[in-house]
């Protein structure tokens, strides 16, 4: 089922990423590469799962960051270095940049909010705010680079920024050297390409599957022929790239076994997974690999299925949204609209056949003007939380039985 | 500064402690406890964290009630154990008795969330729900106890259960043997009089210091002799304890350098720092002692504290809840009222503007009936997310200079 490994005619070499891992020992961390019993359970495969979200800039992107840095000669050290990133890439480029007392510029497009611009600024590199697009950003970053003699730092097309995100590989596979199988999630492709040479080398039968993010199919179109449409607004910001690199494509179309593309829904049924299960906070990205999963559980049935939680940069207004959302699918939190008799004591026993019920009470509205309902009628909305959706179900039988008319309304 | 250890004359004694190390060991986590950089440059001191909510139950009490039930005779296995709990006691109890074949039954008052009646029950517990109050179900579970020859699994009032929370204090100064002060919470007291028992033992002038609930300050006002008031409902509900054990105080009074009480605020804000920073889960409780360094900062000055993040069961629907507020306090999400003329085009006017200030609108609503303007005005309510409280202030400038009325409504 694996493809056989080429690497040798590839511009990553497993050398390559043993030289990484080398030159980053002690200033990145290793992560630990744990177990999940639960979620194990769950997917019916055993799962490892590697902790990148607990990297001090919480992001994998410093290994490669890390990496290109090392590399650089005496001279480009003192003329600094330039990145255009509104993300991830931005913070492993400044905080390692500013360890090694690098000169660092970080181009981000205008509308990349505040806490990024200030995170990155805090890591100790110069911010440059510029640019309506991220294409725009990046030509300024080489225009300006150019002129002033800064080695340009891509985020993924680039052999040494591959071959540090390949260490992850080397580290989970010293760790748990059963793991037969990687799903691992593609933007760019840097981290994928580079744990691709690097696991292939050491377990040439090792399963590589790719991950993306449907609204954003780049690589999948690549490597598939496809031509599957991008756009909208993914919670996997992180792996949204619409240009796959040169360099990672053709190391993916020879290692990678396969890519799946992943929805939204799944994306954050997974991120709330991690909350909920093993307690640790994920940005959108990092829940890809678990989702794909937790989609087709089949394909990795059985199987030692490793996953790397690649960051943990997100908004806490994200989480907060995600897990209300997933609260409502679950049947725990319901929007449902009552129709009674615009007259007093209506409200009241609504609210105590609920209570008697069990369900608690969060929000309520009446709604007179824009019902169907005859001129006397009103409609009661309540947004009501109960344990599961069995006991949604009973509440909304005890509803019936006690003579209202009522309906599930909103997204459930 | 800290009280000499005259641990040889109290109930719990260090040998007890390494006792219970040696009967757990291999069956609980020894779980990380790891140097938090970013939280100690907020806290002016060199914090570590011990990962307690990582255990497979998600709480430190696992490893007293496992010391607890490898004590028990084996006519006592054959005829099995009762517990009363709502909490993680009960997690604690059914998933150790299941692992060694023990019959458990766990007792929980009526109302206790179902998913929690069910998790002890999937733990392998026989679950037994009554009892109006925590009182009722413990006299019922005495009662049913007695009746049938099942030895009771007291929550905290223990020697074992204190030897068995002990061990964590063992492990973290075994990894980090520099640290000076442990600050604990406090319910009934097991977890901190068995961690004061080891730790001063290997280190006597260790200081330890006690955090409490505000709203539930039993042991707080047993060993300061105060009668503060215990009510509410508190986000801590793991510390939420009206009757500190008499065995825990006595070991607290002669051991404990000192409690502290921290208020919901300061909880809610610990835990959302740990989501934020630290990516990590924690329920109330788990926060209670980064609370208290973040809220007396000057008391932990330049020392080496440990804070133990105690359990991480919390419902997802509390933690967006507390994100949420922490946006609020952050002058990141807030309500603004603005008074408007009631004709068309007035919140094109207001949302043009708004969006023109960067600032993103998530809720709208009008307020014609209730509002003190005259009867052509129109309150216009308006939630809106700003990047900081400084964009806050110059949304609310711009408002101004364009000549609308508006201020800040609800809670900041």
């Amino acid at each position: 089922m694996s493809k056989p490994s080429k690497s040798r005619l590839l511009p990553v070499t497993p050398g390559d990423v043993a030289a990484a891992a080398e030159a980053i020992r002690g200033e990145v961390l290793v992560t630990k590469c744990d177990a999940s019993r639960t979620l194990s359970e769950i997917c019916g495969c055993r799962l490892w799962l590697k902790f990148e979200n607990l990297q001090f800039t919480s992001t994998f992107k410093e290994r490669g960051a890390l990496n290109r840095l090392k590399a650089l000669s005496p001279d480009e050290r003192r003329r600094g270095v330039i990145a255009m990133s509104a993300g991830n890439h931005a913070q492993g480029v400044a905080y390692h940049a500013s360890r090694l007392g690098i000169p660092a510029a970080i181009v981000m497009p205008v509308g990349t909010p505040m806490v990024k611009v200030e995170n990155t600024r805090r890591h100790g590199a110069e911010t440059i705010v510029t640019g309506k697009t991220l294409e725009e950003a990046g030509d300024f970053a080489r225009a300006h680079g150019a002129a002033n003699g800064m080695v340009m730092i891509h985020p993924y097309d680039d052999p040494l920024i591959i071959a540090g995100q390949g260490t992850i590989a080397q580290e989970m596979l010293a760790a748990v050297p059963e793991l037969d199988t990687l799903v691992i999630p593609i933007g760019g492709g840097g981290l994928i390409s580079g744990i691709a040479v690097a696991a292939k080398a050491i377990r040439p039968d090792m399963r590589i599957v790719g991950v993306q993010a449907q609204l954003y199919p780049s690589m999948y179109n690549a490597i598939k022929r496809e031509h599957l449409p991008m756009r909208g607004d993914t919670l996997a910001e992180g792996i949204a790239v619409k240009s796959p690199g040169k360099i990672t494509t053709e190391i993916i179309r020879d290692l990678v076994d396969d890519i799946v593309l992943v929805t939204e829904d799944q994306i954050e049924r997974a991120l709330a997974m991690l909350i909920a299960i093993e307690k640790t906070v994920v940005e959108g990205a990092g829940a890809a690999g678990l989702a794909a999963v937790l989609a087709e559980p089949e394909r990795f049935a059985g199987r030692n299925v490793g996953l790397v939680l690649t960051g943990g940069n997100i908004d806490t207004r994200l989480i907060a949204s995600v897990l209300t959302r997933e609260l409502a699918r679950e049947g725990r939190l319901t929007q449902i609209a009552i129709d009674i008799v615009d007259r007093p004591g209506q409200l009241a026993a609504v609210s105590a056949l609920l209570a008697e019920a069990g369900a608690n009470i969060i929000e309520v509205s009446h709604q007179r003007t824009f019902s169907d309902l005859p001129a006397k009628g009103t409609l009661l909305e309540v947004v009501i939380e109960t344990r599961d959706r069995a006991h949604l179900d009973e509440v909304m039988k005890r509803l019936g039985e006690a003579g209202y008319t009522a309906w599930l309304a909103g997204r459930r």
